[in-house]
């Protein structure tokens, strides 16, 4: 046995699990800033968005940072902190599953791409000896302290 | 901008984001297939799981398979298909994430491991060029298909 309550995946979703969410997450990694763009962007309701943004920053995934357009009053942007940028491989999981089970054919409505030689990009499970794995059952769960 | 309604995290989390549901396909990946054992495992509501597992057998992620035990009744257990199989990483990359913020320096509960060689395993984000990218930043998002 292992204890389940340290989990980290359910850890994690209890962080950044819930739907609204990881949408403005989403929208971070693409570019999105402020509170107006999320909030046209992604059409959720006010409250909600200034809720999870607020979560967001006490989590620290996301910086809320202040900035003055000329001739306007101050405002704040929301910029992704390095804890959040780790989230990055999480969104890309979610995303490739569903390009793959969901889109029945389509095509995928965001490609991925290496900014240094365009080619698509991808998640791989790796091992640190560099072999490829190709899914779970290459993988043996070891647990570290074991709970009687 | 590009048609967020078909957004494949949004979709993917639609299916498979509910606590529940990824408690389940946690203990599905690491080995447990019947009622009685998801059950004692997770402490969930009986109902609950009996909703979850419905879900995700319905949604094609795990097959409910009859099996009977000598001198029992016939039972049904519950088996990861390849859809299901394909969230692995989606799992692993919370599980990663969890370990490196949530666990505040502890010895992560759980370590995976390749079957064949015993090194540690991790996801990473590499091109179809070959090359190992360090995060969002050496992304480039594309869209592929314009929306007006």
């Amino acid at each position: 046995m292992w204890d389940r309550s340290r989990c980290s995946v359910a850890g994690t979703l209890s962080v950044v699990g819930e739907k609204w969410s990881l949408l403005v997450l989403r929208e971070a990694f693409l570019g999105v800033r402020r509170f107006a763009d999320f909030q046209r962007v992604l059409g959720a309701p006010k409250a909600v968005l200034t809720d999870r943004l607020a979560t967001l920053v006490e989590q620290g995934i996301l910086d809320r940072v202040p900035y003055q357009p000329e001739g306007e009053r101050q405002r704040h942007e929301y910029r992704l902190t390095q804890k959040g940028r780790a989230l990055y491989p999480t969104l890309v999981a979610l995303m490739e599953w569903g390009d793959t089970y969901l889109a029945e054919g389509e095509v995928p409505p965001l490609t991925l791409r290496h900014r240094d030689c365009d080619a698509p990009v991808h998640l791989e499970l790796v091992c640190e000896e560099g072999h490829r794995l190709s899914g779970p059952r290459d993988v043996r769960p070891e647990v570290a302290t074991p709970v009687r």
